[in-house]
């Protein structure tokens, strides 16, 4: 059908699907199937559903849009440069996937204006939705006014086989269905391939009634390729149904207009080539050469610029009402929506003189949690369903709930990737809330790809990690951490904290809370330590720094993390007795050490001191950076046993005998 | 209800809740819920349908059990004793969670005879059981004759709400569905309890039509405290389903029997203390004291001995009927279930020398691997729907599906957690097959639980990871591995290669093959590299070696892996052109090297030497062991970035002339 015949609709199709077919094509590079495929329902629901302002990418109320089959995102690209977003140029989609391009290979939040998450390992997208709408609706039960709602919007989602088949799509959407999140409308793009051909050699499961016994409200579109009045049907539908969330199965073909590779995996993941680029033009009428748009479709998507001004404009006429009705919430709403901390926040972190009787630092992170949560009313969060060793409800809330979305205490169950994904998109709702996520040290395992993504796209997620070594004991090698902290220690843009006592706590979450652009890994222990003698919560900003010192020059630095501090200390105390020159240094946090400057890092561990002995109940691997080559280590580098966690330490040497002992054979 | 008027099955079930009572009490540890609750289901399948000898654990053909919800491990171990298993004596269940004893907190292949697979973290069992009975499958397939079953067996698992929650094993499970494994039948303990108190807060989804969805074959028993005929006619109704997996979920009170603690989750994770042991002893009539048990109940469940022996010998008279009638079926079946390597398999593995063409060591791997497929037809594995990108399919073979279980490429759709899992259980099936998975290393963080599994459990699976560095190019951030490898390294007993060459990648399959208690990952490139000088198939099974080297000792060792290595080569030469004396060391296998006797770690790299620069396109965590403190390393402390390969390499320093300044600025 030439231009001429093709309805304006039909033209919007088509241009986003030969932005994506030409891009892909310049890039040499891409995913060209799933735009070509998936362009109606994403016209559809663009032009027809979604509320946005393409002016104004941070309003906060906009209807939030996640590409969970993210290879796909020149679909995203194509719909926020026809729709009018300033950033998203012709030319930066000219340059698709290149060094320094803003339209990087999959959807990245931190690069691109209108993109919410960061998509492309399957699953996360539709997982961070769930986020997403948690977000939305606690924040609409928290501040919105019979006659004023300042957080009313949708959250929409285009996900693919790949993202059903993940376990952490099934972890989260069964809480949705739970939580009955009503306005969350999920497009399911049913196409069939992937990329080792078709689903039917591995996936034959029935999604929907699988969407069903999780509590969804499920549809079929059938004619997704051709179905646009079907499409919407749906989505509306969707939209009414408000006490469930909605998954619309829309089955359409992959590279759809593509005459030879349409339906095959072939235009999954490569570009078409010359030929059949040609050959799909013509299929599909299409005269119009690389990146040349007809004015038609051009000016139809362009009016979401006047909708999105003016639905921002009646949004800002209610928040105007609002602020006259209701200032002290207004003023509140602000402030958290806009990412500022209250005034004196972190006067509520306790603080311990070694008087202070010892506690576990799991039991610290509670105190703290609970000081935190009344000044704090933006924590929200929760474990998986590791509560009562977790220690992280928060006293002054109830549990979020359907129905109690204002709550703030999470329930994720035993879904530690779920949880990880879901706590991502409550912080890229970017509403100012700061989300925060538990489990045991060593199921980090089940939810690192979250935790990646978290460091990734610049979520400032607080990860609260209990039972942190060998110590929690009987539960044995399956649940003890040893490589753990090394591994996470290794992600960029994480911060991984090991805290030693009550001050260390207090001072890991303020480094936390006030890290809103990376997130911060808490790893506590299970067992009780002491406070100590020179430990303070400024002191952790630095990394690590100077607990105890001797008079000169240091025979020999002992240096340690967490509960094996107070282990160095005891043991310092032990060599000064015997006249041996011993500084004590605490290194909660590699990262924020590594980061100050060299004058700084020299005052703590001199160079002209090699004589250094690291204490960690964990894998000595990375330690080695902080050694010198005359530098030993007192670790585990063998996975645990189960057994009283007492017996264990002893065993692997974590007694002050045995420190003593490997630092003399230093000196 | 007195103990004289219980029932001998009444009695055998108490004789389980009560092992699991006093043991849980005796260690003050440990989790006395789930057996109590649980023990009807398992008295019933292990008296009536399991089939297996206590006196040979090994039996090849025996059930598997697996105790998916492995934190009730006491069930386990009672039922192991009870039936007469030698290991698991009285005083090993005294010695529950202790130090040295083989009743650790959660079930441990590699500690107790009859575990069969490692779980407590949980979902990984069902996973596992998905594994086994594919193994089953494959085998029996393969093996069996109209006349002579040789593997012919069922795999059983007792799973938890919890299991239910988790990813993986919907993962699996879906998978299961699709291939229709007759012989998988799971018994979900649905007690409604987990640890955050009523399963109600967060997890309320239909389970069973949730499965129905995967294709599985549900029941519902409604009364799992007491219905023993009914439990016992949904197993057989379950056997009689042979096209589809089995899921029976047995409605059950967790902590059964206590009178205060029953139906909390006060009993799923501690003691019940001795007050309420006793109220518990009063409710049931118990009137034996801790670890004494009613001579019925033991006589009841040691017929397993004679009826184990009786099913062992009726299996060795089919297989010597087998012998007679299949010489060479029987043979191989000897060969391969016993784990004997065929003679001279290690010849299949190509060389190369430098003259042969450059590849990608991705393109090297399918080489090795279809040159193995041939000779070690116990090889059976596949790729997380990434095929055509991991190059894992073997020629020679199918695909394994529903009714054609012999072939040996698996298609694990996008399910990498599941498909970790599932190779885990295949290896564990202990028949001599070996196990692969693949997909792109950066999506090993979705499957680490189980990577971690294999390592602890012991289970030899060979990792194919491809993609192993940002040189992968234009897919981004979301997909180059940056911090994976050092993060994998850091797991112990797994060993951890990054091959050069061709050579090198045949080195690695043969450490891979001939390592089957400790698992092998490969990270392999997905960019073209060079055959080297000096590289060969023998050199990796240390780990690291010389690759090429000066006259006298070395201004300069320059030491590299994967992909990197040739760029160290051409910078030495360029080096070398200058006058300075420059060893390239290639050091696939940290692991290896590490485990090799000093003086030959003193012969690559000597103490003296202390200008060293390593060269890996990830991260430098954890290099640092490798360098002197004169050391430097060309390495990338931060995510990637989409753009061409080529070109991420160029920005990020990975090239000859940076590298040669960079180890100038050493000399």
């Amino acid at each position: 059908m030439a231009v001429a015949t093709q309805s304006v609709e039909q033209l919007c199709i088509n241009s986003i699907r030969f932005l994506a077919i030409d891009a892909v094509e310049k890039a040499k590079s891409g995913h060209p199937g799933l735009p070509m495929g998936a362009a109606p329902m994403a016209f559809v629901l663009w032009d027809q559903f979604m509320r946005f302002n393409p002016k104004n990418p941070h309003w906060v109320n906009r209807d939030r849009f996640v590409l969970s089959a993210g290879h796909g995102c020149m679909l995203q690209y194509a719909l926020l440069h026809l729709t009018g977003y300033d950033q998203v140029t012709l030319e930066s989609l000219q340059q698709f996937r290149q060094w320094g391009s803003i339209t990087p290979g999959h959807p990245e939040n931190f690069e691109t204006e209108g993109v919410e998450v960061t998509t492309g390992p399957l699953g996360q997208g539709i997982a961070n939705g769930v986020g997403l709408a948690m977000a939305e609706a606690h924040l609409g039960a928290k501040f919105n006014k019979p006659d004023a709602k300042l957080i009313d919007h949708y959250t929409y989602v285009i996900l693919g086989d790949g993202c059903n088949m993940e376990g952490v799509s099934g972890e989260a959407c069964s809480l949705a269905g739970h939580l009955g999140l009503g306005k969350l409308i999920a497009l399911y793009d049913d196409n069939h391939i992937s990329i080792d051909g078709h689903t039917n050699i591995s996936f034959t499961e029935d999604v929907g009634k699988r969407f069903e016994a999780y509590g969804w409200h499920v549809q079929h579109v059938p004619e997704g390729n051709t179905g646009l009045d079907a499409i919407a049907a749906a989505i509306q539908d969707a939209k009414d149904v408000t006490d469930k969330p909605s998954l619309i199965k829309v089955t359409t073909t992959i590279g759809y207009g593509s005459p030879n590779k349409a339906n095959t995996h072939g235009v999954h993941g490569a570009a078409l080539g010359g030929d059949e680029v040609q050959a799909t033009r013509d299929h599909l009428g299409w005269t119009y050469p690389p990146f040349e748009l007809p004015p038609q479709a051009l000016e139809r998507f362009r009016q979401a610029i006047d909708k999105g001004a003016s639905a921002e404009a009646e949004w800002n006429q209610t928040l105007a009402t609002y602020k006259t009705k209701y200032p002290a919430d207004a003023a509140e709403f602000e402030r958290i929506t806009s990412g500022t901390l209250p005034e004196g926040w972190a006067d509520a972190l306790p603080s311990y003189t070694p008087d202070d009787g010892g506690m576990a630092t799991r039991k610290h992170s509670y105190t703290v949690l609970n000081a935190l949560a009344p000044v704090l009313p933006e924590l929200i969060g929760g474990s998986a369903d590791l509560a009562p060793s977790n220690l992280t409800l928060m006293k002054v809330s109830g549990d979020f709930q359907k129905g109690k979305y204002e709550n703030r205490n999470l329930r994720f169950g035993v879904r530690e990737h779920g949880m990880g994904a879901i706590c991502n998109g409550i912080v890229l709702h970017k509403t100012g809330l700061i989300s925060y996520g538990a489990t045991f040290l060593v199921f980090t395992d089940y939810m690192r790809a979250a935790i990646r993504l978290s460091a990734l796209s610049e979520a400032g997620v607080i990860w609260v990690m209990t039972h942190d070594s060998i110590a929690l004991g009987e539960d044995g090698p399956t649940h003890q951490p040893v490589e753990t902290i090394s591994s996470l220690r290794a992600i960029p843009n994480l911060l991984v904290m090991r805290p030693a006592d009550g001050n260390e706590v207090s001072g890991a979450y303020k480094v936390a809370i006030e890290n809103r652009n990376r997130p911060t890994l808490l790893a506590l222990t299970r067992q009780t330590v002491p406070n100590l003698q020179g430990s303070g919560i400024d002191q952790v900003s630095k990394g690590g720094y100077v607990l105890s010192d001797c008079e000169g020059t240091p025979d020999l630095i002992l240096i340690g993390t967490g509960s094996e501090v107070s282990l160095c200390v005891k043991a310092a105390e032990q060599l000064s007795a015997e006249g041996k020159k011993v500084r004590v240094v605490s290194l909660p946090c590699w990262k924020l050490f590594d980061e100050q400057d060299e004058a700084y890092r020299e005052s703590v561990l001199p160079k002209a001191v090699t004589k250094r002995l690291a204490v960690e109940a964990g894998t000595s691997f990375g330690w080695h950076r902080y050694l010198s080559s005359e530098g030993d280590m007192v670790s585990i580098d063998r996975f645990g046993v189960s057994s009283p966690g007492g017996t264990a330490m002893e065993k692997f040497g974590f007694t002050v005998d045995h420190v003593v002992a490997r630092a003399k054979a230093l000196l």
